[in-house]
């Protein structure tokens, strides 16, 4: 009898060595629209997400509130497939630009930024 | 005798709210350029230097590693003037669109995150 096995990816130890993560072994990701370059929202990662997100192209993230991986749209179906993954210079930021399938944010708009605007751009005058 | 007081800008108690703070009291700031879109950096508020910024639109960090307040481009001279900063549908990410001058990582990069690409986009075939 042969299993099927579902490979879990694995990070490569050179991307592991250069993440810096918070003392609960997670970095944040920015995630930008990559059509309209407007920043969708911030989600967290730990090594398994971002080997799962380099991988499948899908953006997978750690629920800090739920402490379990959320595939992105998985249950709401707006996915986010993953165009390019970005480190920051100091390696304790991620940069993920995606294809977003309709809103990005819970509450149905583009963006987690849409709603609560706390200083305005100034008016030309 | 009178003394010229410089006056500590205070967080409106209903932003103040609003936040959710890490639990050093830090909220992260995704920062982006204005003109282009693109994501130049993330960094880190407490509500002093979220007021300071919502106050003077001169970006305001607080530094993890210097553990000191941080107004960007003060000894770089590549200053970000504020445009407009937003509180995300959870209130634990801001994201400030700001007016950069010169590169906005300490490498003299535009972005931080310019260097380190984990994932490339695909190749359209």
């Amino acid at each position: 009898m042969r299993r099927v096995q579902t490979e879990e990816p694995t990070l490569a130890p050179a991307i592991a060595a250069r993440l810096r993560r918070n003392d609960a072994g997670l970095v944040p990701a920015v995630v930008q629209d990559a059509a309209t370059g407007d920043v969708l929202m911030m989600a967290w990662m730990d090594d398994v997400a971002l080997a799962r997100t380099l991988a499948t192209r899908r953006a997978t993230y750690w629920s800090r509130s739920r402490q379990e991986y959320w595939v992105k749209g998985e249950t709401s179906g707006h996915t986010q497939h993953v165009c390019s993954v970005r480190l920051d210079c100091d390696g304790d930021t991620l940069l993920l630009r995606v294809d977003q399938v309709d809103g990005a944010c819970h509450t149905g708009d583009h963006t987690c930024f849409d709603a609560d605007v706390l200083l305005a751009e100034e008016v030309e005058s």
